[in-house]
């Protein structure tokens, strides 16, 4: 391990986040909460401090492989939220400091899980922060760190691994910068676009700002107690879930439209599946909740078009109470948790593709063993899939479902019930945000023991960095100088 | 798809059934159960009748590939359950005929679930032919059937792969015929001293031999309503509890025990995980018990040990109403329940040297990661396993994944609760018996709708035949001619 150009990119990171901070403080003078002033200015400048103290020297040995990068993904995302929480505590909005640290691994990771019994009292500039994180982190802080301070080619190469290990298409321009400057790009467009659209419902600019920061990056924290619900909106419900759905899908495909390649994004098979899985998922929730209740056509549309996006995406807004919904809805909607937005969106889950690629290997392997000696590939996009591909995904799962058992079995020692458990470790590892039970979209996480927040807040960080950069830190190998 | 070759060997496997059916009629005979005996007659009669139609000729193309022998393997464990059933049909004891069908790949599949409302007011005979089936599938059907009609190497060998594909220790003896013996005289011997240890107790030959056989085939079939605490004898229970572990581990160690290899026995790796797993997880649910309720030592020790083994193991009897243990050795126990025994057991679950298998190709992935150049292979008992074997593992992972989510969508439209759904999906691909809610062990599985019947028989099969013998029946591909 290169522990020196280690510290010298974390210094960096953290540099820009000081930076970054200066935006809500400016949101807290145009409002003139004077109380938070210090509770920005603080960490500010000891952000800005030690990020120049570890960063403006740049080390002679600047070499970097993969568990380097490995080891800067981990160790940023937690450094992030470990300072990016400040706030929050020296404000008094959340005194307690593991609780503020797993309000801002949610906000990064774009969980959306909160642990505020109420969110509409808090000041404004705070708020803004919070949900700022959200889109901060939608595109990956160390994709957002790249786009906005260069590095050389195998720098970004091993940052840009560790952050995006998952299946994913080909390179979309050579320059690996120019790639993250165009992601981030398209991000902010789509950022504004939806601000726009919000902004004729009359929600006025603040709220439509930081509605679109959590839509934006799929984390899902709104600023109102009950969510989206609470602006009473069907128009802001359609829009919201019409975004939530736009997020969900890869960029690169935005990038295809952007240079006219419409057919490569028509042809793309993921994008079918993806369509294919929100219209089915859909039409049978409408028919599963008109057949079982009394709801209107309208109504049972817009809330399983609204539930449908904003579990599939990984966002978390609520608009319904689905809760109460019957069983076979709520079996489809765990599945859309499970099965998540697409690769190379800022949706959580396993991903499409990975569902996709699951699927097309039991089947050839399942046909390779009535004809076991034809050779068989599994194809995506017409593209004949790597094995090494293959086997990465695999392992992906079983450490995956590892991940999920010892979570269970760790959050079980408080003695909740196995739905709040078990749906907390799920909504947690798949970046949803609430889960059922006493962790419900009515509910919240501030009640559960230190112990369950630590280990919710490792599953965050593990779902949104697809697993290996966060569970690589636990391994000693990792550690060692050479 | 040979078809002459594959009726001729499901008509040997159907004239078989007939044989063995006439045991349960003999036990008829001797309790002077007179209704019952037209009910065993007539399906013996057409049995053996069809068996020989089917059987006696031996085609002249002989020829069976990998996708005859999974053929016969999922046919013959659909058919022996679907003629299995007609005593209980005809007897009045099981009316309708898709419970019986139920029931029946219940006692063959070891699973335990059942649909009676009532066990103990049954008659005798019916009964005993209800534990046999535990008894006959603990082993494996076809493994029985070929230990007593000796086949070609070329069809057993097919024959055993469909039945027993997962990973397991080398062969033992050079003729497959000699080993399905070996094996079933273990078996028998381990059956018979567990029936002398019962006899003990005082419960008397009867309820000896078909707790025995129960238990010999970790398949939970009791005689009684309240499962072993019917018999009120914490002997039994300790005696049953030692059995069920000794029928978990892999039937080969018997067998090196036997030929004076101690060294290998004591030195087998998945051995020491297996009782690792079962001392860990006792000691943790005597502690979690003790320090949450007013429970003796005695009690608490005997309590924790019946419901791992019987969980470990698969067997599915039950002692202590485990639903209203504490979260946390509930969790555990969902945990055992996914584990199972070790391979090439009587046991269930996904077992012992797959999830260690696992455990040791996530390591061994995530320290390649760090080290992408070194050459780092996945070991077991010291010898590098095969990638093919790790890749067949994955593969396993993925398609019992995919069979879990699609049976629980597919259960979740009759209503019942998540939890419900759920355990009778997971206990039914693990051939565990009693899930939770619902489908518990104070309730069964009759109320359930004929859609999440035959959706659970299918987990059954699916579980007890390591998938893919029935799976591959949904393909066409097994289906063309050539």
């Amino acid at each position: 391990m290169n522990y020196k150009a280690v510290f010298n990119m974390l210094g960096k990171v953290i540099f820009l986040e000081g930076a970054l901070m200066i935006l809500p403080l400016i949101v807290a003078l145009i409002y003139g909460e004077k109380d938070t002033y210090m509770s920005f200015v603080i960490p500010i400048v000891c952000l800005l401090a030690l990020g120049l103290a570890l960063g403006i020297k740049r080390p002679k040995n600047n070499m970097m492989l993969a568990k380097e990068g490995f080891a800067i993904c981990g160790l940023a995302w937690i450094l992030l939220s470990a300072f990016g929480c400040i706030p929050f505590v020296l404000s008094g909005m959340i005194p307690n400091y593991l609780d503020a640290f797993f309000e801002t691994v949610s906000g990064f990771t774009t969980t959306g899980s909160t642990v505020l019994t109420t969110v509409e009292a808090n000041p404004m500039g705070l708020l803004f922060w919070r949900s700022f994180t959200n889109w901060i982190g939608g595109m990956g802080v160390l994709t957002f760190f790249m786009a906005v301070v260069p590095q050389g080619e195998g720098q970004s190469m091993h940052l840009m691994r560790a952050e995006v290990p998952g299946p994913k298409a080909g390179k979309l321009v050579s320059k690996m910068t120019d790639a993250f400057r165009i992601l981030y790009i398209i991000y902010f467009a789509l950022t504004i676009l939806d601000i726009v659209f919000l902004m004729f419902s009359g929600i006025g600019f603040y709220h439509s700002v930081v509605t679109a920061f959590a839509t934006a990056g799929t984390g899902g924290f709104s600023v109102k107690d009950a969510s989206i619900a609470g602006y009473n909106s069907p128009y802001v419900e359609y829009v919201s879930a019409t975004f939530m759905m736009l997020f969900g899908i890869n960029f690169n495909l935005y990038f295809f439209l952007f240079l006219r390649k419409f057919k490569a994004v028509l042809c793309d098979e993921e994008l079918k599946v993806y369509f294919g899985v929100i219209i089915s998922s859909i039409a049978l929730i409408m028919i599963n909740l008109m057949t079982t209740s009394e709801i209107g056509t309208e109504k049972a549309f817009r809330d399983s078009y609204f539930t449908v996006t904003t579990l599939v995406s990984s966002c978390g807004f609520v608009t319904a109470d689905f809760e109460q919904w019957p069983v076979f809805s709520k079996a489809i909607l765990l599945l859309l948790m499970f099965i998540g937005a697409m690769s190379g969106s800022t949706g959580g889950g396993i991903k499409i593709t990975r569902v996709m690629l699951y699927f097309k290997e039991m089947v050839r392997d399942l046909k390779q063993m009535i004809r076991p000696r034809q050779v068989m590939s599994v194809r995506l996009n017409k593209k004949s899939v790597d094995s090494a591909i293959l086997k990465g995904i695999n392992t992906y799962l079983v450490i995956y479902i590892f991940i999920i058992m010892a979570s269970i079995l760790l959050v079980s020692v408080e003695g909740n019930s196995f739905e709040t458990n078990f749906t907390a470790v799920f909504t947690c590892i798949n970046n949803m945000g609430p889960g059922m039970d006493k962790v419900s979209a009515t509910s919240n996480f501030a009640h559960l023991s230190p112990l369950t927040k630590i280990v919710l807040c490792f599953d965050m960080l593990a779902g949104r960095l697809e697993i290996y950069p966060i569970v690589l830190l636990l391994i000693p190998t990792t550690w060692k100088r050479h």
